[in-house]
């Protein structure tokens, strides 16, 4: 709830609305469910503000597309079409990432993946996004293919008014350490535990 | 992610199918972000899914509209022209609820809230949507304003194949008890520890 009042005013300087309108890196992590599904959702809020959003998929399978990834791509036609919202982009590893030819034919996953990081912080640098919505990032962090010190040190160094969202289990804890809003979803009770598949609408 | 099977095969005589496309009741408690955030973001996999939505939020202000109910709305509006998607509802008891003209005037939030939910366990038991999305439920019923025990007994003999999501903090006992996913988003860091007040586009 918007209305909550901070614990502590720190002594930095700023006035409220600067940092109010500092921007965040924030981690959804843990075992839960609704990660991604809280990233795409802001992913709404930001497109309400007429921001300008980039999804990028570093796990998720390009055999099926998930229900957000129709939803946000209509929203952006919306955009397109009358000025209301903002312009959301969507790129997926499993699909080949879109703005490169060559990644879209390796079968080597790691450097699929550094080369996903590497567009990336291009675009970080470039301040081309307001939001962007790094999906399972952690995975490839936590497997050795994108060096956790460069996404901190990038992080950490970006200019202009770029928030960041991470998703996925295991965040590495110099991630954490470095964001400035960390969640963890936790399972109390899940459908599989009782021998429930996933299903479409739900899961997907 | 959909692909993960289920650590049990119960012994319920269904099939697979049957029992992957049984409706669920889902819960998103906990102190953390992301709670309604999840919640709105199934509604976009839903909307996805053809699925008829109903959002009904039982305590966020009616001043502020927030991000998610914008952008459904234009969803739901693409489905209007466009036959794409789901239809989707949105009521907001803060801003009385849009059936009834008699809410809209009342300053009795127990009241409005008790006719909240017997609007809604109306809808249930016509099948009139397939998701329903009870944004803050847990409060009223935390406050004594909706007996928990209907709440648990409308749902447990909901017709059909209706999937209802509920959020807030404190999620009573029972609720969770006769959820079949139950979620709780955990604080680890927030901005507001060091000073930061929520901002637009990522608290609304």
């Amino acid at each position: 709830m918007p209305q909550g009042q901070p614990s502590v005013v720190p002594d930095d300087g700023l006035t409220t609305r600067q940092r109010r309108n500092r921007p965040l890196v924030m981690v959804h992590t843990g075992d839960g469910k609704g990660k991604s599904t809280a990233a795409f959702g802001l992913a709404l809020r930001a497109w309400n503000q007429g921001w300008s959003v980039a999804v990028f998929q570093f796990v998720k399978s390009a055999k099926w597309r998930i229900g957000e990834q129709s939803a946000l791509e209509q929203l952006a036609a919306v955009h397109r079409e009358t000025g209301v919202g903002g312009p959301v982009e969507w790129h997926a590893m499993g699909a080949g990432w879109s703005w490169s030819r060559k990644a879209g034919t390796s079968e080597d996953h790691a450097a699929a993946a550094a080369e996903g990081w590497a567009e990336i912080k291009r675009r970080i640098t470039a301040e081309q996004h307001d939001l962007y919505v790094l999906d399972e990032l952690t995975y490839p962090i936590g497997w050795g293919w994108i060096d956790v010190e460069d996404v901190v040190d990038t992080l950490r160094t970006r200019p202009g008014r770029q928030h960041v969202v991470i998703t996925g289990r295991r965040a590495h804890h110099r991630l954490v350490e470095s964001a400035d809003l960390v969640t963890e979803m936790t399972k109390v009770k899940h459908p599989m535990d009782v021998g429930q598949k996933g299903q479409r609408g739900i899961e997907w």
